[in-house]
């Protein structure tokens, strides 16, 4: 006899299922037609029960995002700034171009009308990420790489935000966007002065 | 006794009449909420009238928004490239701070979703501003203060990408964007190697 699962495996079933049925809609029929009811009827839950974990659509769609972005976001430190700092704008730029970015930039254009979800899109993916980075910049600049007069977070918008302009402007291919070229020209103007 | 007006003047005037509308409506009830039918209702106009002129209401909206940038947009030419580029951006920072702005962001988000009005946003704002700020580089590399063997377009790319990146993601506060401190730093990296 298979026994009844306890209510915090059913409830983690549920937040699982729930985030996977956001993902998926959202991805299928565009981020702007995803709604709440239609995600209730995919996870087999009620619409209190998500209102309970999440208080919006958009706050749900950036952790089912945030989630599948993974490991790939972290930043290494091989000690080589260049190569570090490069293989992980590759990856953003592969995950950018693929159903992530697609939900991704449907959150954005949100976000853009909506301080709460503009708020949420810093708070889930913009800022632990800038965070991360920054401790991979600390530790340049304490190793002489880098100027230490320039405040981390400012490296941070000058490495980012060519590869949000492509992404969201669609001035250039992304998936022209050359990390090392880009991280290099960035770097060359943060090098101390001798 | 007063002439009546001419077909060309009247055409002029109907226009005059949808852009103001256009900007006038936007700014006051939000540009998600703008529709073709309270435009030609306000301008006195029909709606054939406006789609006769404008393919949709990112394509006038846009077009409001760049009569109203005006030539503040342009780039001087003192021969101080940091200078005549921080003033510049300067400028495209307090557009972005005002009503212009707020209606500016909105057709951005419109177009996430929609290519057409991405074009439109490139060809009536982004495209003129970057071949008229690739021509300021191009003069300051003929004159040995940027490096040759980087394509204008992505010295483009750095200058202005920083500022997309404050508006539409709110990372940093725009109004404490430091134009003339981005532009010495990215520059810095441009320069000709000796």
């Amino acid at each position: 006899m298979t026994p009844e699962p306890s209510p915090a495996r059913r409830s983690a079933r549920s937040h699982r299922a729930i985030l996977d049925a956001t993902f998926e809609l959202a991805v299928r029929n565009g981020y702007p037609k995803l709604t709440i009811e239609a995600i209730a009827a995919a996870a087999g839950v009620g619409k209190p029960t998500i209102y309970r974990w999440w208080p919006s659509k958009g706050a749900l769609a950036l952790e089912s995002i945030n989630e599948r972005m993974g490991t790939a976001t972290d930043f290494p430190d091989t000690g080589d700034v260049v190569a570090d700092l490069a293989g992980q704008i590759d990856n953003v730029v592969r995950l950018f171009n693929s159903d992530v970015g697609a939900v991704y930039r449907g959150v954005i254009a949100e976000a853009q009308g909506d301080p709460k979800v503009a708020a949420a899109v810093r708070e889930t993916i913009t800022e632990p990420r800038t965070r991360q980075c920054r401790a991979r910049l600390d530790r340049a600049v304490a190793a002489g790489q880098l100027r230490a007069d320039i405040p981390a977070r400012l490296m941070v918008e000058q490495l980012y935000a060519p590869v949000y302009y492509r992404f969201l402007l669609g001035t250039e291919p992304l998936d022209g966007f050359d990390a090392r070229a880009t991280v290099e020209r960035v770097l060359d103007g943060l090098r101390p002065r001798h």
